[in-house]
């Protein structure tokens, strides 16, 4: 009997199907049918985009479909229909789904690129987004907010997309919870492909963002699962959870710099995830842990070397009684059956203690209240080069029991009952992954059961834990193949994130040529190689791609000849620009300057690569106007010569903890007659949300420099995190101060020569303005 | 083939029953039989304490029943077995019930009375304790602190205890969740009788208390059903719930002066509750909300008066981004189908709010943040006399969407849309319960069907809402038995909590009789009526029970002449003292107190009237110390004169809101020659726990007082929150003011005849000491 019933309802299936495609498929090609088509629909129906580019498109999406006849939106073919110029997508009503688009080359003329809300009164129940593309749709100018997912409602999915490139203000996606009809809600994000989202340099670049600290209390169970995180670098925090009962399973964390982080609410799930580094990346972190109640089991955690607040695993100190936006203490978290391999400190306690700050934060701000009720139990370290200090704390470690865990590290000795040196059998599977071949002598089967236990049954490939147990994440290979570490798995089908690689010509460029127009035409890669001879340019060369321009002959440099517009500069950086100089000599005027960003919508950031040029008679060598970041600043080799100022990355004055530039290194240049500050780079505002800027000064000379500047600070580097000047000559600059240097930060000096030009300061700590 | 089953499964029954009663019943006659009658108990055992007084009696009850074979412990004959001394229970294990215990005549020597927990790692989990008594078992002194009854590990249950007459620090009942293994605990609290609970004079003297600030973020589903609470007025919140999803359904507060109150944590249902006021009395609260998403449904609110703190409904005013211990904003919270009648002020809004106290508190201390996302739908008032305020608020009003509310209050117009004014036809069920006869045009019919009203399933007795719905908790008289007001419906069978009447001697006495033998002697509520003449007492005369002395003859005063030790009272107040002193002239030396307290346990109330007296020549006229607590102190028509100072209820200096007297008032007196203070009444802390003392002078005369005071003032009620001065004359006293009164809280003056006495002066905030 039971099989008839499933042939008839297979049968059923079918005949529905082929109905919704004969009679319910509406092709549409302007926005009019659309919203026709929207109006009228029935459940059942497939409302179709035609192919083709629709630009400055709004759907509002608002029908009710019904559970087993939803209504959907699809597209002709995948791939060929995209959204672009303002265009957004509202989704309100029940069970719809919306299956292919694909936004690109625009941004949002909403706070909102995809919205499971229409308006306060129609929100999204039982909606699905799959299969769609959001790529690089950013906002003009970094500080304009806006989130490319909003998730109101209950029982809603985005599934299978692939997102990545948000440059500007706001996380990725964020889940509201401001309202009883948005709680409970159960919201899936599966399968999706979280590409390359860039260090945004400043707060609100997290990927996902469920919830706010005012919603905190809330129970809102998102369901985060079978997800590929891949360098979502915005900020320190890479998934910010902020209220209850969210649940984290089997994603894959691949070379992001930040963190899975626990940062409100409580009694998350974090189960089966990987987390991968690699050997050079210090920025590349683990799981932050706040509040209480989180379970933290099965996760596997591959050559991480961060520190601190990204470190393998942080467990953080509270603020006693914390206000409702800050730290609350750490309770009864379990975290048990995970493995560390070759990672960098991979247990840290206590992180973000800041008792030694009382005089200067507010008691408000001051974490003193250690970890309570910790279980650790089960879990792996595998070391297989020495680590130095494996289990790390920045307080008394009072509240945790250490039950069965099992270390191989070599040359450690443990300190902690609980922890137990052991020596471990590790095959290598992968690039990442490591398998114990062997259980010494037995040990890590001797598991602890604490409360609860029970209720941890696989392990992260979903193998059984009630046989065969065993400490660590991995009990065996089996099940490796339904966990498979590849992009294709993840995100729509009929997208690659792969991108073709330009082909890359050299253009030989003679002192006649127009420059600019080069600039223009030729491709992004393109090297263009200048004759010997003097190149006069009337109007900024504009750098919107990689490009490299270089002298054909290196001993030869080649003359560049600046006569713009006052305030204008010889080079205008654009979003993406990648500009490489070499060999190439610079002259301007003092009204004039060498290098600029465009002075808004700076909707991404840019590179810049100075080697062995000079740069004469500037007003300012580099000006960062406010919404620009530099990925990176290097200039080797160069001569600065009869500068009123240098590199000035100070345009983020909110004080809100943004800054100009990741990376700036100054390497073997000479700076003379620079009339006020050589560099000053600034970040302003207390906040933790970033690694901070990186300034490095090395093997430079600073001559007669600073003689204007009215702070007498030759070097300002005022809130920057990363600060080392090191081996660098300074003779004759009349200020009180070479630099000013942040102690309690990573601000470092060394093998300077100092002549006539004060000193070099340390404070440790610093005033700063408080955000919250 | 059912019937069988049902059948077998009777007969089964019946046999495990008559099994255990045969077999399985132990007697234990004394600590040692019962310690190993625990230590060898099996499933289905039931030890049985024998008939007696068992004297300080620990009893650690660890066992591990099975679900259908539970452990008892029980008593020979209820009533006849109790725990007496310093006893107390502490269980831990599986399924056992606790059923007859009564402790009365002690105190714990422990922090608990009955424990669900005997150590750290012996929890309790399915434990029931049923039809037990805990009556007065106070610790001696008021301020040390114990629980009655601490609940630990998860479904356990008390179920028919009477409880009553707790009256040093502590919450009667404390359920703990500080531990994952105490969370989600579902415990059950249901059909007690909690009986009165006297005022405490300071914090720290709830019924119940349900987690705490710190574990204020634990989901722990506490079922509190079906209980009576009597007169539970120990302080300003009966029940205090400060944790996640607990439910308080159907519960009487009759006559209680607190509120139910949602101190801490979320999402709580308040469903089905009646709360009892009565004509007299203005301290009789209602249900207090602060947090997030509690669905407050079918409440019946008869007759209550108490205003801002303690309304009918309170709606606070949150601190923004408050901390953890403090108050968060009320958001997303339903009120919806609930009834007030006969109610004063019925719905405050923004209660608490303190912005214009910015100057004087910390910021941290500042409730700003108004109410957002509520709902109030289908909800009645009723008033037969008009109110002249029925909604009241502190602040704005913009966060609450009020829908088909309907109002019958004489003469008032709305001023909201969603508030309808509209006649109501009710009938008086009885004393408190009335019921609508005609649905008026059927307006209360158009109910408002918000997010999750399907849920919202039936009236407060349990009548379905799906085929009749209207506003209000009652849509009907059926059922209303199913929810008796009886007291016999809660707390144990075999108890009574009526009390027998004390039948009344009076005692002729002559100058020769011994005063302090018949006081001791005779019983509570007997009249001492003193024949003319000159009673020489020499040492203090015990005040332990009601008693009443007085002038055979009203015109002529008896002299009583004190000349006991130095620094003792004539009468010395213990627990439960009750003293009526009429037509009495006293007189004794500067070494001596009229009145006094026991230095140290007074661990119960005492009771002070002294009417149409003298007091002459003491160093104090009352003297209350530390840890003592007067009910009312009340001196009229009486004459004080050469004293050193007056009455002194000043001894709470923890300034942790403690106070000595809850009612003192001074009529028609005459005090004259008093060297220093008059009255110093203080309470001191910033705490919002109390209704905070209460004194009135009244008609009375000061005449040459203060000479000594060193603060020079006269009368001092520091902290206390209901100061009334009026009608008194206050001549050639030399103090700078005759009283500093507090303008913020209840303190007035009027028609005061002052000369040479310096002033009255109102200071409208007091400067106080943070005790959070």
């Amino acid at each position: 009997m039971r099989k008839t019933t499933k042939l008839i309802a297979a049968l059923t299936l079918l005949i529905n199907i082929s109905c919704f495609a004969q009679t319910n498929k509406k092709l549409v090609t302007n926005p009019t049918e659309l919203e026709n088509a929207i109006k009228s629909a029935e459940p059942g129906d497939n409302i179709v985009l035609a192919n083709g580019v629709w630009e400055n498109l709004e759907i509002i999406f608002y029908a009710k479909g019904e559970k087993d006849y939803p209504i959907k939106l699809t597209v002709e073919t995948p791939g060929k229909v995209t959204l672009e110029g303002q265009s957004c997508l509202r989704i309100g009503g029940k069970y719809l789904v919306v299956d292919g688009l694909y936004f690109r080359n625009g941004y949002t003329p909403k706070n909102t690129v995809i919205d499971f809300r229409i308006s306060k009164n129609k929100i999204a129940n039982n909606c699905k987004v799959i299969n769609c593309v959001i790529e690089d749709f950013n906002q003009p100018n970094r500080y304009d907010q806006d989130h490319w997912v909003e998730f109101y409602g209950r029982y809603n999915q985005l599934d299978r997309c692939y997102l990545a490139g948000k440059f500007n203000q706001g996380p990725t996606i964020r889940v509201h919870l401001n309202g009883n009809e948005h709680i409970r809600n159960y919201h899936k994000i599966t399968n999706n492909h979280f590409g390359p989202r860039p260090r945004k340099g400043g707060p609100k670049a997290e990927t996902m963002q469920i919830g706010d600290s005012y919603t905190s209390m809330t129970p809102s169970y998102v369901q985060v699962k079978n997800n590929f995180f891949e360098k979502c670098n915005g900020e320190v925090e890479i998934i910010s959870s902020k209220s209850n009962f969210n649940e984290f399973r089997n994603n894959i964390f691949f070379e992001c710099e930040g963190s899975l982080v626990m940062r409100h609410g409580n009694y998350c799930i974090i189960d089966g995830n990987i987390f991968i580094g690699n050997e050079t990346n210090e920025f590349i972190g683990g799981i932050r842990v706040i509040n209480t109640g989180h379970w933290i089991t099965n996760n596997y955690f591959y050559g991480l070397k961060a520190d601190e607040f990204r470190s393998p695993l942080a467990i953080m100190n509270g603020i006693p009684k914390s206000p409702l936006n800050r730290y609350n203490q750490v309770t009864d978290v379990v975290i048990a059956y995970n493995s560390w391999v070759n990672c960098t400190s991979p247990w840290q306690f206590s992180v973000g203690a800041n008792m030694n700050k009382k005089d200067v934060l507010p008691q408000s701000e001051i974490r003193s209240a250690r970890p309570e009720r910790i279980v650790m139990a089960n879990n792996l370290i595998y070391n297989e080069l020495s680590d130095s200090l494996p289990l790390k704390s920045y307080d008394k470690i009072d509240g945790v029991l250490f039950k069965n865990n099992f270390i191989d590290n070599p040359g450690y000795e443990s300190e902690f009952e609980g922890i137990e040196v052991t020596e471990l059998k590790m095959k290598k599977n992968n690039d990442w992954l490591f398998i114990l071949t062997e259980v010494n002598g037995n040990k890590l089967q001797k598991t602890f059961s604490g409360f609860g236990f029970e209720d941890i049954k696989t392990d992260i490939f979903g193998n059984s834990r009630s046989n065969k147990n065993i400490a660590g994440a991995v009990i065996s290979e089996k099940n490796i193949s339904s966990f498979e570490f590849d992009k294709n798995n993840y995100g729509p089908e009929w997208y690659s994130a792969a991108k073709p690689i330009d082909k890359i010509s050299i253009v030989q460029v003679s002192a006649s040529d127009n420059l600019t127009q080069l600039l223009a035409e030729k491709s992004s890669g393109d090297i263009l190689e200048l004759e010997e001879g003097t190149y006069k340019i009337d109007e900024s060369l504009i750098i919107d791609k990689p490009i490299s321009i270089r002298a054909k002959e290196q001993d030869n440099k080649v003359k560049l000849i600046y006569t713009g517009k006052n305030n204008s500069s010889l080079f205008q950086m654009h979003p993406k620009g990648n500009l490489t100089l070499e060999n190439i000599s610079m002259f301007g005027n003092k009204e004039l300057l060498a290098f600029s960003t465009l002075q808004e919508n700076m909707s991404n950031s840019y590179i810049l690569n100075i080697d062995n040029c000079e740069i004469n008679d500037f007003g300012i060598v580099l000006k960062a106007y406010r919404g620009s970041f530099a990925d990176s600043i290097s200039f080797t080799q160069t001569k600065i010569v009869n500068c009123s100022s240098g590199i000035e990355l100070a345009s983020e004055t909110d004080d809100k903890g943004d800054y100009n530039a990741e990376f700036v290194s100054i390497i073997g240049c000479e700076f003379e007659n620079v009339d006020k500050d050589v560099i000053n780079f600034y970040r302003g505002g207390y906040d933790e949300s970033t690694i901070g800027g990186n300034l490095t000064v090395k093997n430079s000379t600073f001559k007669n420099c600073g003689k204007d500047e009215e702070s007498e600070i030759l070097i300002k580097t005022r809130g920057i995190i990363n600060v080392n000047i090191s081996n660098n000559s300074f003779i004759s600059n009349p200020v009180k101060l070479v630099a000013l240097l942040w102690g309690e930060k990573n601000n470092k000096h060394s093998e300077n020569e100092i002549k006539d030009s004060g000193e070099i300061r340390v404070d440790k700590y610093l005033k700063q303005k408080l955000v919250y």
